[in-house]
């Protein structure tokens, strides 16, 4: 697997994106795609599909293009949606509720547990598809069970010291919502920080760039 | 104006993270930092702070580091946080829900007018600070009133025309929750991507590439 190791964290940040593409091209019926035209449809150059898909030893044939179906099932493997992951949330407040009624956790490669929060009046519910159990239980839940990652919806404060407990007992990785940056406590397993202040922050900052280039044209 | 076009997206995405960072040492009661400092808090160098902070004249004093008022200050303008920018939300599921309880648009540079959505036993509410209004009624409020930006957390389908429409009726950025890449639709203003699916499956890769990383050791 001597591949793996060369292969850039921008290389692989890209692959979802690639991933969403394919399915929706397939959706429409579509077998199959030459590297321009996905090009085109992506916003990429065609040198840069065939480079990034190099990178995992290319998956077309010179002149044929890419076939959908067995694009959409390479591109599955690499992202590990194939897997049988497991996940806990952590945090049932209105995000978490959001994500367990709405967010697609099965089409992105995880199959959510259990959720944990401290609010009793909460325990027992059915959100989603999935069950709110006591904070208390947690960590004898993931020594036992070993859920691979644990979904951080739970508030900033408490983040680092939860974050720290879930990696002592076992968790291979967080998503990580606290807006808390955890990659940065050292903590050795893969974090995926989602900050949506910063998001809107950007858009905020391109409008104001956008409309004084256009107030001076 | 010139130095703002010189400025890359890379540099102008970075702010919003500086300006975190800022408010947390701001909130610690820290009054000065030095570049190297900072970039041991945020896990970069003090050179590329340096040149970040270059790039829109420098705020600090050679040999004196960054005053934490005036630093959080000048980002506050760079990302435009005081330029009393409105937005309003369209679709109100779960998602838009959420965001309209819990997310800190004020803290954003956002005040958000109000919500609009389809379904008529959800207009007249109120949900965090904000009342629900008919779809029907969006363009001529728009057209009236002169949001600055849309927060779509509408359905993929209808996300393409309902953007188009909105930017005919003048708005001059969107913060796009629905999973269409916006931004190739040459919309020809500022959109913000959000792609939760995109995030999970970069979490999901990353694990399998840790994992076997491991297991070869």
């Amino acid at each position: 697997m001597e591949r793996k190791q060369e292969i850039s964290d921008a290389v692989i940040g890209r692959m979802p994106r690639y991933y969403r593409y394919i399915c929706k091209l397939e959706a429409e019926g579509i077998q199959r795609i030459s590297s321009k035209a996905l090009a085109e449809q992506m916003g990429l150059t065609a040198s840069q599909i065939r480079q990034d898909f190099n990178c995992f030893g290319g998956f077309g044939q010179q002149g044929y293009g890419y076939n959908i179906e067995k694009l959409k099932e390479e591109l599955a493997n690499i992202l590990g949606l194939h897997s049988g992951r497991t996940a806990i949330l952590v945090g049932v407040g209105n995000l978490g509720r959001a994500l367990l009624n709405n967010f697609d956790f099965e089409g992105s490669g995880f199959r959510v547990l259990y959720a944990f929060d401290c609010d009793l009046s909460i325990v027992g519910q059915q959100i989603g598809k999935c069950t709110v159990r006591k904070a208390e239980e947690m960590h004898d839940y993931v020594l036992v069970h070993k859920p691979d990652v644990a979904v951080l919806t739970l508030s900033r404060k408490v983040a680092p010291a939860v974050a720290r407990n879930l990696v002592e007992d076992g968790i291979k990785g967080l998503w990580n919502f606290t807006g808390e940056d955890l990659h940065l406590e050292g903590l050795g397993i893969p974090v995926e920080n989602v900050h949506l202040s910063d998001s809107m922050m950007r858009l905020s900052q391109f409008v104001n760039a956008h409309e004084s280039d256009h107030t001076e044209a």
